[in-house]
């Protein structure tokens, strides 16, 4: 019987991943350690099983007797609205708590985390595959969250080369659904928190930056098989998205669409907003025969507005403008 | 008066940049950390000052009761047979290094960071201004130099945009001259220690890949100038080298020419070696009028090839290959 970490299990992510690993029966015991920052108490409704342990801490200062045959580093914000405010933190988050991680693997265990297409920056070519060395201003505003994923992709696959680490990566592209904050700063969930709220759709620039919008089970799918459920014998990052880019404008219109009287207001742009990003996913389709991006745009948002309105029919706030 | 922390003082840039610092007279403590990894115990002789204390330690280790007026981070192997060896450790110096000692820095006082022209990978534009953005492939051999450089820019400039912390930077290139290591494995430093050993000069590849060799005297006159000498009121990295690009192979032949019986011998290519880098000096010619790198290359390697035979004379091994 096998034991797992999972930091920022209490976030979006992080939850439907430990809901995941619940599935499984070789699993005796899931440590979830989560500071709050960007995570949910109200996640916890998805773990409550008795092999679930939930500590509020810092990853970088979580200590432990024991060490885990798997770890599992999400411990990380996603939103500029919340990285650019406390880039320190995010840093050591990212890169520090993978240090502190590495050290709770036990011998022959695995370590997943996971990153971005925000390593790729303002790409110079799409789609983007792995090997593409991205276009990430190291000074800039997003600096803090696109270099510590790179950083963290240099320590995990040095650990790999050097060590014989087991080490799985994985570049989402753009997630959204149900569990996302209603003030998590994400585009669509924030357009949506907005329709909710009666207040305007808050589109940063022209809105014709264009995004992969890759609906939370379809990630997860392919994050489950990548991380544990298909014997994959492949070391590198491997990019997990859905592949058709939708602008930013085009997101606010139809969420628009769904909720009457909804309109959308125009901001001045955010700076170093990549002007678009999309998945080659060549590799991803190699390693997970099968594997596609199943939920539409249309499908997804329905889904995710559903969810927020039944979650969070009852607040009246506008959440902080949407970027994504 | 002043206090400073150098961290990597017994190294060989530190070696100069503290020896630097004794000639102000508005210090009256100087703390040098360093944990001999590449630094040595020989170069205590160029900080033989009251003034001085020498801390053997790793940076991120480093306790210290007082705060500095002044932080300087030089805590970093600078070779790929050093960092390729040891890249967690590369990478904890550098980053985790630069969170420990933001900590020792007093309010209002001064971060001052050697970043490096490996910030550009490969590099596909030439010259390199600053706003480059790099091409570097963070799951790389040489991920763990590049990218923990790249994320403590990150941080460091984050801080200055968050904190108000005051950060100086240089991305020096390609830096050489007296006082590198015997074993250092930077290519001017290998070819004149394999030379004086009598073994042949090791070149990687056919050696047509260009650098930009800096002689520490001119690199240094550039540092001094930035970090505290000039008042200049600039935030970002600043490109500090030699814009006279050379080969590898011809840096060689220089070498063997100096010295009788000396001859060259080609070994494999190095996985992802730079095929060139070159310094755009603009912005540095705008911030230090007057500067610029006036040692020849000839000169440089006669002065630092005199080094060598005083100070290692004696030895009769050779070192590890010869890099860049």
């Amino acid at each position: 019987m096998a034991s797992a970490l999972v930091a920022g299990g209490l976030g979006f992510l992080g939850s439907h991943l430990t809901e995941a690993l619940l599935h499984r029966t070789d699993l005796e015991k899931i440590v979830v350690v989560d500071n709050l920052w960007t995570g949910s108490r109200d996640n916890d409704e998805f773990m409550r099983d008795p092999r679930v342990s939930i500590a509020i801490s810092d990853i970088e200062a979580f200590r432990s007797e024991q060490s885990f045959d798997e770890v599992y580093h999400l411990a990380s914000p996603a939103t500029p609205d919340k990285y650019s405010v406390q880039p320190a933190r995010t840093i050591s988050a990212n890169v520090i708590g993978a240090f502190r991680m590495r050290d709770l693997v036990k011998p022959g265990g695995r370590f997943c985390y996971i990153s971005t297409s925000e390593v790729y920056g303002d790409p110079l070519v799409s789609p983007q595959p792995e090997s593409y060395r991205g276009s990430v201003d190291c000074t800039g505003p997003r600096a803090s969250y696109d270099e510590s994923k790179r950083c963290t992709e240099a320590f995990l696959f040095e650990c790999n080369r050097t060590e014989g680490l087991d080490v799985r990566v994985v570049r989402l592209y753009n997630a959204y659904g149900p569990r996302t904050r209603w003030d998590d700063g994400r585009a669509v969930s924030n357009f949506i928190s907005q329709a909710l709220a009666g207040k305007p759709l808050t589109v940063f620039g022209d809105g014709q930056q264009s995004r992969s919008w890759g609906y939370v089970d379809d990630l997860m799918e392919g994050i489950v098989r990548l991380f544990w459920r298909d014997p994959i014998d492949y070391v590198g990052p491997v990019n997990i998205g859905n592949d058709r880019e939708v602008s930013v404008l085009g997101i606010a219109e139809y969420v628009a669409s769904l909720v009457p009287g909804a309109r959308i207001e125009f901001a001045p742009p955010v700076a170093q907003d990549p002007t678009s990003r999309r998945p080659d996913l060549t590799l991803a389709r190699r390693l997970l025969p099968g594997w596609d991006c199943r939920i539409s745009y249309e499908e997804g948002i329905g889904r995710t507005l559903d969810w927020f309105a039944q979650r969070y029919g009852h607040l009246a706030q506008a959440p902080a403008e949407a970027r994504s």
